[in-house]
């Protein structure tokens, strides 16, 4: 294989591959994610496409540059989906509660979906780069802000410094072990040597004395910082063990939201001004196949293409294309009538969706960074606000909007059968729990329950392995002359590059069966 | 004591009262940071201040809007000292190397001094607010860079990830202190319950299987990322811990630098478009007060106020002031004639100064963004490079200078010890173990040796614990009408907040010894 067809191909497989061009010191001349698919015989044929969310348009926008013709048909009167910024003047209803609009300040958002990009989710990053949306870093990780258990123990109802349960928890774990190994009572399987070493990384990881023992450390923070003069510093002791665990801190509420999973492993990401600077950017792109305001009610195959039903607002209305890409979320999907085969009829009806929501609150100080020190990241908490986000954008300005709550599945249920007005009242009282600054600074909210937005009904689809095996793989194949994508048809469920990894993957299988050209790379060529 | 009163003591203390103020939940209605002294009867005296850097500019700043007369002397034709950025056309000589002139694009620079701004660092926070310095995220973790032992284990002269020692270090040793808890081979002083929940933890942090053993685990990355369709993504094994061992990734070449460090904890900042915008704000501020190009050669105590000779280009001049401010770091002005004390002469002639070094080169691409998806953050090796810096500014954009080394002591001293033209080639060819695609993309290099750097001679002041019982305190106080400034002079050296917190403190002294109002914070009034 030469070394253009290697890099064509691994371009069109997405970034599953690049790993392995890295490590076959394969260094790309080209841009990394160029989708080099050369137009065949299809030019001109008709693609139907379900939903203007990134999946959508992403793939109307690369087919139209193989010469297809596209038909978006969009129910919403904006595009982006969940790829959704709340702004001055953002109305929308929810299915149990009518509309609301936002009335924040001008150039004050928040991110309802999608709100940060890992670095190495790289078809994101290389569509924000192709389309022109800055990028600036989402800074999730930040040991200044706070865990806050509600509960009985001596930390509880406090706000404790992420960076003392972390530190602490570091030292005590590490000051166990090198007690277990230094007197050999647990079988390292190392040399004396070895064993020595792993001694001072511990030492060095737990920020351990020179006895090996965990007191007072700065990584944890001061009392009294240090300054000019005789003002050395002040290091207050340890939380004690047995106080961290009796006040829940090690509890999943904490540490199963761990900044050590892959995901959210910095360097984040997020779009400047908002993540719908992503949708509004492909949206100019593909404007010219756009239909908004158009809620598909049938997708029938037929012998030959596909029969799409929708109504807007002059009518009902049928069209017809040779193939269709549905991304309709599944239980959008499951209102809407399809003769699909009961493999996939299956899947749309029984795949669950996630619960989850979030509010918006406009203060008119940014008392976290003025007051506190916090600039981004996030608090936890084990009561029905999960976390607090702290904005990413216009640090040390005047006003700002933070994530009041970002909860999911029963804590997210029982919020989003709130009416808005009580959402926003239990973000504020249970907000001002760790910043009473609440009441005085607060001005506006807007929340958003995803399993009640019309047109979403959920957060994303969340698959176990055995339906990872069973519905999930339906959705793989198309149904004669329908296909599937977004975030459900991938790996990537709940990230933006599943969309566009999903885009990616139904425009090389539309193209190839619709284009008479067989080998879609060229394994020819100069290298 | 009133609230304001206390506010008032607070912010003249600077940073180390604020946390107080935090629990006492006196959350300050004016500017956490304002520095309220009230003019007093010394408006007019003319204080002499002895270098340009941060901490003479801001003294010059504070004593000039009480009403004194200020004059700053500076040797070097900018300002700014330390706080240094190198871009297109800066110019310098070494005391060892003739002068060098960047050839950089214009709009890339580094920060040969100070790059990183720790979010508590109130002072730093506060002068960039009220300056009007626009500050952005320096992302200082990232999981994504790389660590590079030379050696000869099994992972020497390989790239690995940061991600994957971090989390096969966690999963190890988290999987063997679960072992010795659960079999009760260490004393934890637990109840049952509470081991329970410690192993339960353990399992969290290690990111250990149902069976508490570590195996292969998402958080260290793919072999093969997961995507669209069929592409679950492959896992691969942990590396051995004898491996990681004998590969030297836990000497302290590695674990020395640990972004655990109170400082290096994210959030972290830098002035946009570089860290010398602060010294250009101040400038501004104290134009009137400024003499560039001017030497001091004599300090001299006089019976009344103090008597400073310099030179410029135009010849010797003495001046006269009430009091003088001295802050030219230890090195240099121990080869300036004085009459201090026997005290201050030997804390002058023996703190000894860190070596350190820095090289700026600007490669044609991003490669460590485009090819392997580094976005900020830093590389550590245990050659002479010690340290990799990737910019945290113009993220995928065209062009950038990355940090090709940073390194102290004896490597810094080997380095500096070599012309710019060594340094480079140096530089690139240990780079390129790392980087392969540095001979191809390199365009230019500037470096700076600070020991080596006229007027400065060495990075930051190195106190032993000896040191700071002695010859610290010795510059505490004034030495008859001097006074010392500069981050020698607070437990806060090689910061900015050193210079900051320093300015702050001889400014009160100052004006509480020149100033009749013996009272500088009023204790009535309303609240």
């Amino acid at each position: 294989m030469s070394r253009r067809s290697f890099l064509a191909r691994s371009a069109a497989l997405g970034a599953g591959a690049y790993p392995a061009m890295l490590a076959l010191n394969l260094l790309p001349a080209a841009p990394a994610h160029a989708f080099d698919l050369q137009p065949g015989s299809g030019q001109g044929k008709h693609i139907i496409i379900l939903g203007a969310g990134l999946a959508g348009m992403t793939a109307a926008y690369e087919l139209t540059k193989l010469g297809y013709r596209c038909t978006i048909l969009e129910a919403r009167t904006r595009t982006g989906g969940r790829c959704w910024s709340i702004r001055n003047g953002t109305a929308a209803a929810e299915t149990t509660n009518a509309a609301q609009t936002a009335h924040f300040d001008n150039g004050l958002y928040f991110n309802a979906g999608p709100s940060r990009i890992p670095h190495h989710h790289q078809l994101t990053m290389h569509y924000c780069k192709e389309l022109g949306v800055p990028l600036e870093v989402y800074n999730n990780v930040n040991e200044n802000t706070y865990y806050y258990a509600e509960g009985k123990g001596p930390l509880s109802n406090k706000k404790v410094r992420a960076r003392e349960v972390h530190n602490d928890m570091r030292g005590y774990m590490s000051e166990l072990l090198a007690k277990a190994v230094d007197q050999h009572q647990v079988n390292t399987g190392l040399t004396t040597e070895d064993a020595d070493k792993v001694l001072e990384y511990l030492r060095a990881e737990g920020g351990l004395d020179i006895d090996k023992l965990y007191k007072a450390s700065a990584r944890r923070g001061y009392l009294e910082a240090p300054g000019a003069g005789e003002k050395a510093g002040k290091l207050a002791n340890p939380h004690k063990l047995v106080d961290i665990i009796s006040s829940g801190l090690l509890d999943p509420d904490f540490y199963n939201v761990a900044e050590y999973s892959y995901e959210l492993q910095m360097t984040m990401f997020q779009a400047a001004g908002g993540m719908d600077q992503i949708a509004k950017a492909l949206e100019k792109r593909v404007a010219a196949s756009l239909q908004l305001g158009a809620e598909v009610t049938a997708i029938q195959n037929q012998p030959e293409g596909v029969k799409v039903i929708y109504k807007d607002q002059k009518g009902t209305h049928e069209l017809l294309g040779d193939l269709c890409i549905c991304t309709l979320p599944l239980p959008v999907l499951s209102n809407v009538n399809h003769n699909f085969s009961a493999d996939v009829s299956r899947a749309i009806d029984f795949v669950p969706y996630i619960q989850t929501g979030k509010i918006g609150l406009q203060f008119k100080r940014r008392f976290w960074e003025e007051d506190e020190q916090i600039f981004g990241g996030i608090t936890h908490t084990n009561n029905e606000l999960t976390q607090i986000f702290y904005p990413s954008y216009d640090y040390l300005s005047k006003k700002g909007i933070l994530l009041g709550y970002y909860n999911f599945n029963e804590k997210a249920k029982k919020v989003g059968d709130l009416t808005y007005a009580e959402r926003q009242q239990l973000a504020l009282q249970k907000g001002a729990l760790i910043h009473p600054q609440y009441p005085t600074e607060f001005e506006q909210a807007f929340s958003v329950s995803w399993q009640k937005q019309p047109y979403s009904l959920g957060g994303w689809a969340l698959y176990g392995a055995d339906d990872r095996k069973t519905h999930y793989r339906a959705l793989l194949k198309p149904d004669k002359n329908v296909y599937f994508a977004g975030e459900h048809t991938t790996y990537l469920t709940a990230w933006m590059a599943g969309a566009f990894e999903s885009a990616r993957s139904v425009t090389a299988a539309v193209h190839s069966r619709l284009s008479d050209q067989h080998t879609i790379y060229p394994t020819t060529g100069t290298n």
